[in-house]
């Protein structure tokens, strides 16, 4: 059976996400470091993220609560509030930024949307996530657009059962092994593996605890074109 | 023609919500005046959410940011890192607080639910609105759930082609008659308002702005089978 539908995953798949949170991440150990020079931000904060994402859920609202919060136990509530003011700001800025897409996408999707009815498949905040999508010039390229508040194999089942597609005609693209590649190949579809060069700890997942066929891994999007050409083709000589 | 479609609203027409937002505001407004016991909270509170609202939209983690920003602003940067802490605690709180459904909601939606196909259109936080769902126990007597970064004409004006409704047999049930009434009755479909007993000054639009028919009003929830039964025979009638 051909591909028929082929999804994207948004953040560090389309357009540039994580580098931007690691950029903030930055600041905010150098905020933290001024009042206790040898506090270990990152993983406090890792903690702190991971103690929060059962209320908050994944997107910049949810980075920024967790920031403060941080802030305020590393320094024994210590911290002047004009200083958690400024991360705040910080949250802001992010949620303002530009949707800054990655080398080759527009013109994949262009080539690809001709050929395969195109969906995005995000997870996060829905306001921020319709945002992105309307400040990145995409939007007309998809049939639709899905944000879910995570990616699992029910998510995923339930979403391709609304959409009446079959698991075996639908292809996903992503840069999260855990959230866009190993939901999606259990349930009998297929995935495509683009690495992003900065990887989310929460998002990570070795190689080998995937199954070893259903999916691939293509360098960058702009290989995708032939890796469709040649998994259709040869679906297509069976 | 019948109506076919009954979808419901759920913040504050299924369940209390702006109750427990007024609450957590009587207390910021007792905790700040510890600091500055002349200052408007209330209003400066109302004018940071909406300055936010394109930023954050709707939803709990909004409300907490938006309270922060208030209490930091109100004190001039002079509250205790100690008190924010508090703040974040009360949104964790609000995320967590049971899902308590108004009166009668569950017999009326059970009576409904046999005779129309049902549908939840909320707005707001993504991850907030499918826990409070989760937690409702209503779930299962819905045949879908719709959760909008806003509620529009063009965004139930899409809602509708998706599902492929037409407006002539979708009825929308809600609070609120600037987010389910007003849009509603623009596309020619018909709406019914339960008015809950605070209302969010966002949300507020007085009723002779709207049209004088396409919409109804009732006491409460226990009303409304009548009210359709009534809706339908006279377009049987006709």
């Amino acid at each position: 059976m051909q591909t028929r539908v082929l999804a994207f995953d948004g953040d560090d798949t389309l357009w540039h996400n994580e580098s931007r949170f690691k950029l903030t991440q930055g600041a905010l150990r150098d905020l933290v470091h001024r009042h206790v020079p040898d506090a270990d931000v990152d993983s406090h904060l890792f903690d702190v993220e991971m103690r929060n994402l059962k209320l908050y859920g994944y997107g910049v609202k949810a980075f920024t609560l967790s920031m403060l919060e941080t802030a305020i136990e590393l320094t024994d509530g210590r911290i002047p509030a004009a200083d958690l003011q400024v991360i705040l700001g910080w949250g802001k800025r992010m949620l303002t930024a530009p949707t800054e897409l990655l080398d080759g996408v527009e013109a994949s999707l262009r080539d690809i949307s001709a050929h395969y009815s195109l969906l995005l498949i995000t997870k996060g905040d829905l306001f921020d996530q319709e945002s992105k999508l309307a400040r990145s010039g995409l939007a007309d390229l998809f049939t639709g657009v899905e944000i879910l508040s995570d990616k699992t194999v029910d998510s995923y089942r339930s979403l391709l059962r609304r959409r009446d597609i079959r698991p075996e005609e639908f292809v996903m693209v992503g840069n999260s092994l855990r959230s866009d590649i190993a939901p999606v190949v259990a349930l009998g579809a297929r995935a495509v593996h683009i690495p992003y060069h900065i990887t989310w700890d929460h998002e990570r997942m070795p190689d080998d605890s995937l199954p070893s066929s259903g999916w691939y891994r293509l360098g960058g999007i702009g290989e995708l074109v032939g890796l469709l050409e040649s998994i259709d083709q040869r679906r297509i000589d069976v």
